[in-house]
């Protein structure tokens, strides 16, 4: 795997995450053996772990599990998309991946605040809710990703902090 | 990552999936070293990859990324939990993670079909949703996962196959 651009921006809080406000990651490319890799430890089946044995199965070709592109989302995110005060810290989410990732094939996130509510409870923090899109070369869409952020609150943080 | 059991049962179709019936995964031990391997590549935030980083952080500890136990669940559902002809192929799903899970937790999965539908336009297959849940060795709930998986009929799979 190699990152495009990895860029460390300013820390972002709760209240800076505004609906509709939008970020990009960098892009990564998802070599063949990363693929077989990630396959062999955490999804051993034949699409995902040998070019031979993929050709007669649903996917009829090597393609990536979901997973890892779930996994390669979220090193997007982390290191070059969402520069969130104290980290990307998901509480849950959902996905769906609508096509395969092929061997070489190179993924961008884009990614959109959705929802945005305080913590009643803990005012120091809200819960911030991101849909992600994780595209390939071609601009298709291989992961459509909502999330809820658990994100500390600047006023809560503590002045000159963040 | 170690195994307890690995079981290689009976292939199931779309038939043999029905609705409330259950399957239980091996277990698996999820090392410490493992946890900061897979953070380094996919999740590399500081409550992942180091204790003593990890100390300032929202865990206050070391802890696997939410991805490294979806990617772990996913084994143990392909390796030793669902015997799924032509593979545990997932369309989308969503889950939560109610609890973190830490160095040395020791995780099964719990998995219950809760859907099922033979495609209308594809009559050789169905959707069955699948509910799982990934408990560690104190019966904790890590993780919650509903997800949506595409399965081969066996009366369209051809005579003698499976």
């Amino acid at each position: 795997m190699t990152e495009s651009t990895e860029g460390q921006a300013r820390r972002l809080y709760f209240e800076d995450l505004e609906i509709g406000r939008r970020f990009q990651t960098g892009s990564v490319v998802v070599e063949r053996d990363a693929i077989k890799r990630f396959a062999a430890d955490f999804d051993p089946q034949p699409f995902h772990l040998d070019e031979r044995a993929a050709e007669g199965t649903f996917f009829g070709g090597l393609v990536a599990s979901g997973w890892h592109t779930a996994a390669i989302t979220m090193r997007l995110l982390v290191t070059s998309g969402l520069p969130i005060a104290g980290g990307v810290i998901g509480a849950g989410g959902e996905m769906v991946w609508p096509k395969p990732v092929y061997p070489d094939d190179e993924l961008t996130v884009g990614v959109e605040v959705v929802a945005s509510k305080r913590s009643a409870s803990r005012p120091d923090r809200g819960l911030v809710t991101v849909r992600s899109e994780t595209r390939n070369q071609n601009g298709e869409i291989v992961q459509v990703m909502t999330a809820r952020l658990v994100v500390p609150a600047r006023d809560g943080a503590g002045a000159g902090t963040g």
